[in-house]
C-alpha cells in the first residue's frame, strides 16, 4: 500500500494508526521518512537521551542546500485515556461524519501531514518552493521536552544547518481555522515559598510560633498587586499560587513551617531574572527579609516575541487568502516547542483546531486538513525571506 | 514483700514498675486495689469497652457512706520513647541523685502514690478524715479517653456514688511545688474549612478559579481579631490555624480547593455552640454565606470553672502551709479529665512538677512526694464541704 504525499488524510490516517504515545516513535518517523525521501528530503533521525529520562527518537530532513524554512512539529501523542470511551478506535485514523477521529489528529499529526502534502504538491506543479525547506520533528514534545526540539536544534547547529524562519503546526485555533497564529509565547517561573516556625501543642501557643500567621501577608504581597498591564502582543502577566502546605494533620500541634508554591507565566516585560527579583522585593517587603525562603525552579521558558515581519505577514496573507481571515496574533496558553526554536530563527505557529486535543475522541474536519495544506502551501511560497 | 502505704516513694516505686503504657493496666490498679481493701476501702474494677478503641480496666474504691471527697487520677502512661535514652530505666523506678526516675513520676503515679499514703496517714494517726472518701482511677486518661473517667463517673453515678469536691492529682506545676493550682480549664473547639474553587491548567486561568486567593481573607477572618480579651480566672480564648493544604504538588496546577484546620482554646466567655456562630459569622463576612464549606469536630470539652470556695480554699491552704506559698489559681494549659469530673462536683487540679512529663528521664525529687502528701493530707483534712 503506497500513500500519495500530497493527500493530507491519507498522510494523517497514517499517522494515526502508528502507535506513538509518548516517548514511542510507534513507526510514525520511519512512514515520514518514507514519504519525504521520494521528494528528494536527505533524512537524519537521531535518537537523544539523557539519564532519568526516556530515550527519544527524532527526524531532521532537508531538501536544498543553503538557509531552510523549517517547518516544525512533533509525533509524540498524549496517552488515549479510556479507549472504550472514542467513538472511533484511537489509533483507527476512521472517518464519521466528515471527521477524521484518532489520537494527534489536531495535535498533531494532522498538521504534520498537511505540511508534507504542501511540500509534495509545491514539488508535483504547484507554485514551487522559493528555497530550501527542512522538517524539525521530534517525539518528546508531550513528554519531558529534555531529549526532544531542545537537542535535535543543538545537533542540526553543530551540523551546520541554519534556518531563515520556522512554522510550527500546533494546534493554535480556538473554534475554526483562521482564528489565531501565535507569535510568542509567555514565559514560565515557578518556585516556593517557606515559611519557618517552631511546632508546639495548641494549649502553649506562647512556646510555639505559628508560621501560618505569616501566610495572609505572603499570599497578599504575591496576588495583591497585578505584576502588569500587559504589553502590545502580551496579556498582563500572572501569578497563581499552586500550592499551599502546612500542619501535622492533627488538631493540637502547631506546625512548624509553611510553603507555598506558585508559578508565573509572565510577558515580555520580565525576564526570569527580573521575576526572581521583583518576587523577592515583595516577599521582604510584608515578611522582612530572612523571615522566610525563597527557592526558584529551573528557569527555562522566558517570554519570547516574533515581532511582526516578513513571516508573520507570509503566514498571515496565506491564511486570509484561504480562510477569508487575518488571524488574531497571539501569545497567551501554554509553552510549546517554539521556546526552542525562537534562539535559532523567527518562530509563528499555526495549526488546526484545538477543542478536541488531549480528550476522548480527538478528532479534526477533513476538510481543515485539505485548507490547513493550501495555507502551508501559500506560506511556504512566499515565506523565505 | 509488702508495701507501705504511708510511704509514698514506695508505692510511687511500686506503680512505676508495673508497665501501664496506655491502654495497658500493667498490674497497676490490681496493686492500688491491694494497698486500698486492707484501708477499708470497698474496690471495684471495672473495665469500659467501645467499639474502635481498646477495652480499658478502671478503679473506683470508696471509704465511708454518703457524699464522698474524691482523689482522682489515672494510672496509664505515655510511651517510653527510646529506652536506651533513659539514665535510669523508664519502669525501674530507680532513685538517684535524690530523684525518682521513672515513666508516670509525675504524670502521674508519683500523685497517686502522694494520695494512697495521705489516706493511709489519716487513718494512722494523722488530723483524720473528716468524711467518706473515693478513689476515681482510670487507665485512659493519655489515650482516646472514651472508656475512662467519663464512663466511671457514669457508671459510679448510676450506682448512687455522689460526690462532694475533687482534687485531681495531674502536675500543675511549672516550676516547684506550689507554683499552680488549677481551677478550670479553657474549652477546646476545633474544625476545618473548605474553599471550593475550580482546577485548572495555569496557563488558562480563566477557565479555572484559584481557592487559595480566599485563603488570605479567610485566615484574616480567623487571625485577625481576637476573640476576646480573657476574664477574671482566664486567659484571652486563642485560636490557632493548624493545618493548610491545597494543591497537587505541580506547579502547572491550579488546585481545585484549598482546606484549612483550626482548633480553638476558648474561655468561660464562649461555649461550643456560642464559638461555632461567631466563626460561622466571621466567615461568612469575609468570604460570603456559601463561599466555602465550615465542619466541626465533636465538641466535648467547654471551658469550666471552679469558682473559688470552700474546695479552692482548702486546698490552698494546704498548700500554703507545707510550701510557704500560695499557688496561683490558674486555668491555662491543655484539657484534663477534670472536663469530666466537673459535671458531677467542684474539681481543682494540683499534683507535682510538671517539668519532665512526657519526656525521657521523667523523674520526681523524692523530697516532692513527701511534701505533696503532707499537702494532700492536709486537704482531705478540711476539704469536706
Ligand atoms: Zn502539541
Ligand atoms: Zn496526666
Amino acid at each position: 500500500m503506497s500513500i500519495d504525499p500530497r493527500d493530507p488524510v491519507a498522510v494523517a490516517q497514517a499517522l494515526i494508526r502508528c502507535e506513538s504515545v509518548t516517548p514511542a516513535e510507534g513507526g510514525a518517523q520511519a512512514l515520514l521518512e518514507s514519504l519525504l525521501a521520494p521528494l528528494g528530503f536527505e533524512v537524519w533521525r537521531p535518537t537523544f537521551s539523557d539519564e532519568g529520562t526516556p530515550d527519544v527518537a527524532n527526524l531532521y530532513a532537508r531538501r536544498g542546500e543553503g538557509e531552510a524554512f523549517v517547518l516544525a512539529g512533533h509525533t509524540d501523542v498524549v496517552p488515549t485515556g479510556d479507549e472504550a470511551r472514542w467513538t472511533e478506535g484511537p489509533f483507527s485514523g476512521a472517518i464519521a461524519g466528515g471527521e477524521l477521529y484518532g489520537r494527534g489528529a489536531v495535535d498533531m499529526k494532522g498538521a504534520i501531514a498537511c505540511m508534507v502534502a504542501a511540500v509534495a504538491r509545491a514539488l508535483d506543479g504547484g507554485p514551487g518552493l522559493a528555497g530550501p525547506v527542512a522538517f524539525l520533528i521530534t517525539g518528546d514534545e508531550e513528554g519531558p521536552a529534555i531529549n526532544g526540539t531542545a537537542k535535535l536544534l543543538e545537533w542540526a547547529h553543530a551540523r551546520g544547518e541554519r534556518f531563515s524562519g520556522c512554522l510550527l503546526g500546533e494546534p493554535t485555533n480556538p473554534e475554526a481555522l483562521g482564528d489565531v497564529a501565535k507569535i510568542g509565547r509567555r514565559g514560565s517561573l515557578s518556585g516556593t515559598v517557606t515559611l519557618p516556625g517552631v511546632q508546639g501543642h495548641v494549649a502553649y501557643p506562647h512556646l510555639a510560633r505559628n508560621p501560618v500567621r505569616e501566610l495572609a501577608p505572603a499570599l497578599t504581597a504575591l496576588l495583591g498587586e497585578p505584576l502588569d498591564e500587559g504589553t502590545e502582543h502580551f496579556e498582563p502577566s500572572n501569578l497563581e499560587v499552586v500550592g499551599v502546605r502546612s500542619g501535622t494533620g492533627a488538631f493540637n500541634v502547631i506546625p512548624g513551617d509553611a510553603a507555598l508554591q506558585f508559578n508565573v507565566r509572565y510577558n515580555d516585560l520580565h525576564t526570569a531574572d527580573s521575576l526572581m527579583a521583583l518576587i523577592r522585593d515583595r516577599l521582604d517587603d510584608a515578611l522582612g527579609a530572612g523571615a522566610y525562603a525563597l527557592a526558584f525552579e529551573p528557569a527555562n521558558a522566558d517570554a519570547f516575541l516574533t515581532a511582526p515581519g516578513p513571516l508573520v505577514e507570509a503566514v498571515s496573507a496565506a491564511i486570509e487568502a484561504e480562510t477569508g481571515r487575518r488571524p488574531a496574533l497571539t501569545t497567551g496558553g501554554g509553552t510549546s516547542d517554539a521556546r526552542f526554536i525562537k534562539s535559532y530563527c523567527p518562530v509563528i505557529e499555526f495549526g488546526l483546531v484545538g477543542q478536541t486535543m488531549h480528550q476522548i475522541d480527538e478528532r479534526v474536519a477533513v476538510a481543515d486538513l485539505e485548507t490547513l495544506t493550501r495555507i502551508y502551501q501559500r506560506a511556504l511560497g512566499t515565506a523565505f525571506g
